[in-house]
């Protein structure tokens, strides 16, 4: 099996495509349907759900990688990895020359405040970014499994396009939530920033069959600045879809002058 | 089997102990008798190697919490779950007062520059920060199972100490490296910011026994601003111990103006 993409005679973008869904969720499908009018696609994505696998990169199994489907302009590949695994794959092993943009999702929920942290949709655009490709993660703020995707799409047809056309600047990319309401109902596109927030964990304990006590992560979410109005949780409420510019130098420069103490 | 610990009588400090590469690691077993010197101790850590599991979190299978042990000042826990999960069911389930401080650590291998995305060690330090605890993750530049902790030990307990005093910035923790060096050889501790740099991943195709092709993650690490002299990359190619504070909010503030013409 040859993974690597026939040469591209054209000069049509290639796009790159991946979810922590899986490959046969809503979601992603909806997303190819969009970016595909906008240039060759090459989407690599987990073979089951990697909800929740963050960044996470698989180093004691081996992958595997199989092509679902090929057709001109579109190739569809699955592997056993994360959503991060997927884009390494897909960059090293799948496309023959880099591609002009990256998308990811489009997630079956909210990925909103510092759930950008535990998300596998985010943490793949963050790994194009790494990788010096142009990226975006879009998530809907509906987990079901047959979320309406129908309001969302020309938001993100919107956004996709504006951004293939002027590109982000360097290491940053964008995180875009879309608030689960009817067409009629969403307001438009707010650039904000990330809020500052919490999931207040709570485990449900339980005893299994033999006596033995395990738990279930359950948890709420906390907006811990409600008031404040520039946040993408304060957009997603006021039916807003949120655009995040997102950083992939985490350093907190303001507090290296703080730290001076420590250097010896 | 009741998880809480007995309430704290006396007025020390108490400190959460996590890492990623398991409870038996000799990493955390030299981070914990640093920290058991200026506080009462609660580690829980994972079960086994959960090293590259990034901010990754359990939520279609239950958690297993084991005390390993339990002894004036200290009590140490192992759960089957990524160090995420050790963060999060530590503070819902073990502790009965919220941590003074959270170490994660030693991790034995490095977690600069962009490899902050994917350790464990970090998320679980950034885990802690969410939650508004002060936190820090310790890496010595040593992957081997049999590191040697020692030369290490006194600038740990500096920083340590330091930060367990002072205090960090709300929404700021630590990322601290160690070069894998002589005490000798250790030139000091340096202040520093992530560097920009990029695995270059380079999957290693393989066949099995039934003629199927699977892939082992390789990579090699390239710096992208070698002659820059305030990066972690530098400070550790020098021997010195880098400390980088890393931000939880990781909105990138300079590009909200870029990206107004995407609000509608």
């Amino acid at each position: 099996m040859n993974n690597k993409t026939e040469a591209t005679p054209t000069s049509r973008p290639l796009i790159f495509v991946t979810n922590d869904d899986g490959f046969y969720a809503y979601g992603i499908r909806n997303l190819i349907d969009i970016v595909r009018q906008y240039g060759d696609v090459v989407a690599v994505a987990p073979e089951r759900s990697e909800s929740g696998m963050s960044h996470a990169i698989t180093i004691r199994k081996p992958l595997r990688l199989k092509k679902i489907s090929s057709e001109e302009g579109f190739e569809f590949y699955r592997c056993n990895g994360t959503p991060v695994d997927c884009v390494k794959i897909g960059l090293d092993r799948v496309v023959t020359r880099k591609p002009d943009i990256l998308v990811s999702g489009i997630n079956h929920g909210s990925n909103s405040s510092v759930s950008v942290f535990y998300s596998g949709t985010m943490a793949a655009a963050i790994e194009g970014c790494i990788n010096k490709i142009t990226s975006i993660g879009f998530s809907l703020l509906d987990h079901s499994s047959n979320a309406n995707f129908a309001p969302s799409l020309k938001y993100v047809e919107t956004i996709f396009s504006t951004i293939l056309k002027n590109g982000l600047p360097r290491n940053v990319c964008l995180n875009v939530n879309i608030p689960n309401v009817s067409s009629d109902e969403i307001k438009g596109i707010k650039v904000c920033r990330q809020t500052d927030g919490i999931w207040k964990e709570e485990f449900d304990r339980r005893l299994d069959p033999y006596n033995e006590e395990y738990f279930w992560l359950t948890g709420d979410y906390k907006n811990l600045e409600p008031d404040k109005t520039d946040t993408d949780e304060w957009a997603l409420a006021n039916n807003y879809i949120s655009v995040v510019p997102v950083k992939i130098d985490i350093t907190s420069y303001d507090t290296l002058e703080v730290l001076q103490g420590l250097n010896k």
